[in-house]
C-alpha cells in the first residue's frame, strides 16, 4: 500500500448529472469521514461495510453544505486500487465536483497524478500492465470492435498469452539449465527437442506480431483524406459518408458530435476522415496556400480517396492529382456516374492511378458507397494477414518487447545449429524471459513505468 | 410511480475514469439483471440490499462482456426519484458508457428525456419544483458564492419561506370565509387586524423581490465590455484580469479552460468578460466591420470599461468612444499611469464622462485592478439594497408568481380601504394563494412543469 492518500475527479469534466470524486488511500476513510455529514439517522463511514454507499452532504470547514452527496466506501483489497477507496457521488457540473474535491484535499489527501488509480491498482498486483494498458484503450475506444478488443484485454487475453509463452521458456530454460548443473544425471541437451519447442515459441510470437499489427488499426483508426479537382464532388462525398455513419454508430440524441468528431466507423475500423481544397493551379493567394495545404494532407495520409468527374472527363488538374497521389494507397472514385453523359472510361482511369482500386458511383444518389467502404476496409487489412488471434491486441511497447523476445529465440536458434556453448544458449534463453516479463509488468523499470501512466487522463 | 422505465448517461460525455448509467422506474432492477453478470460469488441484483454496491460485467446479447462494472440498487422511495434506481457504473470514455445504455435500453428500458430523473423525484414528491430547479443552479454555478445559494436551495431554503407565507395566506383567508359563512358566530371582519396581516405579507414579499434581483447576479452574472480606441491596453486588461483570476478560480491541472470559459469571478459574481476591436474612424471594410460588431457588443453590455491612455491624451477617438456609451453604466480606466508624462486629467476624464466611476492605473504594473474589481462590484449590486436574505435565490418564474401574490394582496387592501364584499376579498387570496402554489409547484400546468424540465441536461 502506497503511503499516502489520493484524490480526483474521475468523470469527464462538463455539465452532467453526477460527478464522482475518487478517493484512495490508506486515509481514504478518515479524510472523507472529516468533511461527510450523513443525512440524520445515517450511519459514519467508519462503521460502514465495504461496498455501501450513504446520503448524507459534503461540509466545508465553515460547516456550509458543499453539496448533497452518496458516498460508497470499498475497503482495499477488494477495490479499484486494491486500497481503501472512497467515491463521492455529487451533483454534476464542474463547480460542485471541484468544491468537494478541494474540501477533501484540504483535509490532508494529494491531488492525484493522470492515470495514479490505476498505476496502484498495478503495482498492488491487483492488474498487469497489459491490462492496466487496457484500460485506457477502453476510454479511448472509437468503435465498439475497439472497445471489445480492449475489454478482452482487461480481462487478461494478453496476459494468458504471455504466461502461456513463459511456462514454454522455462521449460526450455529448465532442459537447458539441468545439462548445465548435472551433466552426469541428465546428459546432453536434446538438441532436436530445444528446437522443436523454439520453434513453436517463435510461431507463437510471430501469430502474436501479426494479430497486434492487424488489430492496432481497430483501436488506432487509420487517415483517409479525400482529393480531387474542385467541383467534384469532394464535400458531398465526406457528408454523405459522415451522416450515414453518424447515424449508424448512434440514434442518442446530443451525443453524436462528440463521439463522432471526424471519425466515421468502417467495418470496426475508426477512419479519421478529411476533406480538402480542390486541387487546381491559382493565382489567388488564399486558394493557393488551400491547396499546399492540401498536400500537406495527402502526404500524411493512410489512404486518397481521389474523386474523378464522370461527367466532365479527364482534365490537366485531374493529371496533377494522379501524379501527386503516385505510389500511395489510393482508391479512386469516379463520381456522377448517375449522369447520362459519362466522359471517363476505365481505361483514362487505369492510365491516371495504375493499378488502384475503382469505384464507379454517384455521391448524390449515395450509389457506390458501401463498396467504397468495403474498398476502405480492403486497402486497410491489405497484406495483413487474417490471425487466428483474431481480438489480441498488441501496442507498440508490447511488440517492442515481443520483436526482442523473438530476436533471443533466434539466437537461441542459430546458437543451436553452430554448437555453441549451454552458457550462452541460456543466456539467450534469459533475455527472451526479461523481455517477455515487460509485456505483464514484471520486469519493467520505474521510468517506463512513469511513461504508460503519464498518458492517462487524471482520476484514472 | 411513472408506468416505464427510463435510461440515460448521467455524466458527462467525454474522456475520463469512471461514467454512470442511470436507469429508474419499476423494473430498473429486472432490466439491468438481465445483462448484469455479477464476479463468481457475487449476489443477483434482486437479492441485493438497498445502497450497495456489486462487481460484474454488463453482457450483450450474444454473451460477450461489454465493460466491467460496479452496479449499484437503490430501492424507491429512498432513491433520487423516489422509484427503483440502478446506477451502472462503467469505464470513463464515451463507447463505454454508450455500449451499457444500448445494452439497458435493448432490454426494456426508454431513453430518459432531459430532467425527467428529476421530473421523477418532483412528481413523486421527493422535491419541489423550487428544489428540481435549484439542481440545474448547482450544476451549472459559475462561482462559489452562486453554487452555495443553490445548495441552500436545494435543502428547502424557499420553500420553507413560501411555506411560512402560505401559513399567512391560510390564516386570513380562514379569518374572511368565518365572516362569510358564520357572521352570526364570529361577527363582522376584523378590519384592523387583516390589513395589518397582509401589510406584514406584503412587507414579506417585497423582501424576497428584493433579495431574488440582487442574488440573480451571483447565478447569472453579468456581461462586461471593455471599449477604447486602438492600443490603450484593452487585450492586455483583459489578459491580466483572466490570468488572475483563472489562477484564484482552481488550480487543478486541466480544468481552468473547461471551467472559467469567458467568465471572472468577482467577488463571488460571475463576470463574462469580452474584448472589443479598437474604436476609430477607418476605411478599411475588415476593420470597419469590427468596429461595428464592437457597438453591438457595447450595446448589449450591463457594463463598460472604458479605457483612456494616460500617456497619449484625449483624442477624436475618446470622444467617439465617450458618446458611444454616453448613459450606460461605465468605469473608466485611466491606463499607464506608470508613464512619466501623463495628459489626461480627472476634469477631462470628468467631461468625457460625468458622473461615472473612474480607476486610475497601469495594466502592465498591475496597479488598480483591485479597485477596478470593486468598482465592478459595486456597480453590479448599485441600487440593490442590502438584503436581509442574504443567500435566498428566487428565479424570473418564481418572481412572476410572486408579483402576482403581491398584486392581489395589495388587491385585498384596496378592497379593505373600499369596503368592498367579503366575496371579493376571498377571491384575492385564492388567487394569491394559487400564485404562490407554483412557486413550489403544487399549483403549477402541466405546460409550465415540461418547460422548467426541458433545459435541463439528459441523464439529470
Amino acid at each position: 500500500m502506497m503511503e499516502d492518500t489520493i484524490a480526483a475527479i474521475a468523470t469527464p469534466l462538463g455539465e452532467g448529472g453526477i460527478a464522482i470524486v475518487r478517493v484512495s488511500g490508506r486515509e481514504a476513510v478518515d479524510i472523507v469521514e472529516k468533511v461527510f455529514r450523513p443525512v440524520p439517522g445515517g450511519k459514519r463511514l467508519k462503521d460502514r461495510g465495504g461496498y455501501t454507499l450513504g446520503l448524507g452532504w459534503i461540509v466545508d470547514r465553515k460547516g456550509n453544505h458543499v453539496d448533497e452527496v452518496l458516498v460508497t466506501v470499498m475497503r482495499g483489497p477488494k477495490s479499484y486500487t486494491a486500497e481503501d477507496v472512497v467515491e463521492i457521488n455529487c451533483h454534476g457540473g464542474v463547480l460542485a465536483a471541484i468544491r468537494c474535491l478541494e474540501t477533501v484535499l484540504e483535509n490532508g489527501a494529494r491531488l492525484a497524478e493522470p492515470g495514479e488509480f490505476t498505476k496502484r491498482a498495478f503495482l498492488n498486483g491487483r492488474l498487469d500492465i497489459s491490462q492496466a494498458e487496457a484500460v485506457i484503450d477502453i476510454i479511448r475506444a472509437k468503435t465498439e470492435k475497439g472497445m471489445s478488443m480492449a475489454v478482452k484485454q482487461l480481462e487478461g487475453m494478453l496476459r494468458k498469452r504471455v504466461a502461456e509463452l513463459e511456462d514454454r521458456l522455462v521449460g526450455l530454460n529448465t532442459m537447458v539449465e539441468a545439462s548445465i548443473d548435472f551433466p552426469e544425471e541428465v546428459g546432453d541437451l536434446d538438441e532436436e527437442i530445444a528446437r522443436q519447442q523454439a520453434q513453436e515459441i517463435l510461431r507463437e510470437l510471430e501469430g502474436l506480431l501479426r494479430a497486434g499489427e492487424r488489430n492496432r488499426v481497430y483501436q488506432w483508426g487509420v487517415k483517409v483524406v479525400i482529393a480531387g479537382k474542385p467541383n467534384v464532388g469532394k464535400s458531398s462525398l465526406l457528408n454523405a459518408l459522415l451522416r450515414k455513419k453518424k447515424a449508424i454508430v448512434t440514434d442518442i440524441p446530443g451525443t453524436t458530435r462528440d463521439i463522432v468528431e471526424d471519425y466515421i466507423n468502417v467495418k470496426g475500423i475508426p477512419v479519421n476522415i478529411m476533406d480538402t481544397a480542390g486541387i487546381r493551379e491559382t493565382g489567388d493567394l488564399v486558394e493557393r496556400i488551400g491547396v499546399e495545404r492540401s498536400e500537406e494532407v495527402i502526404s500524411e495520409a493512410d489512404i486518397i480517396l481521389a474523386v474523378l468527374d464522370a461527367g466532365a472527363g479527364i482534365s490537366e488538374e485531374d493529371e496533377r492529382v494522379a501524379k501527386m497521389v503516385a505510389g500511395r494507397r489510393v482508391i479512386v472514385l469516379v463520381n456522377k456516374e448517375d449522369l447520362e453523359e459519362k466522359r471517363v472510361t476505365l481505361e483514362e482511369v487505369e492510365r491516371l492511378f495504375p493499378g488502384q482500386t475503382v469505384v464507379r458511383g454517384s455521391v448524390k444518389e449515395e450509389i457506390g458507397l458501401e463498396e467504397l467502404e468495403s474498398a476502405i476496409e480492403e486497402a486497410v487489412l491489405a497484406g495483413k494477414v487474417e490471425a487466428g488471434d483474431e481480438d489480441i491486441m498488441v501496442n507498440l511497447r508490447q511488440e517492442e518487447a515481443f520483436r526482442r523476445v523473438k530476436t533471443s529465440m533466434e539466437g537461441f536458434l542459430a546458437g543451436l545449429e553452430t554448437n555453441t556453448s549451454l552458457d550462452c544458449l541460456a543466456v539467450d534463453i534469459g533475455e527472451a524471459l526479461e523481455a517477455l516479463g515487460e509485456i505483464t509488468g514484471k520486469t519493467l523499470k520505474e521510468d517506463v513505468i512513469e511513461r504508460i501512466f503519464r498518458d492517462y487522463c487524471i482520476g484514472k
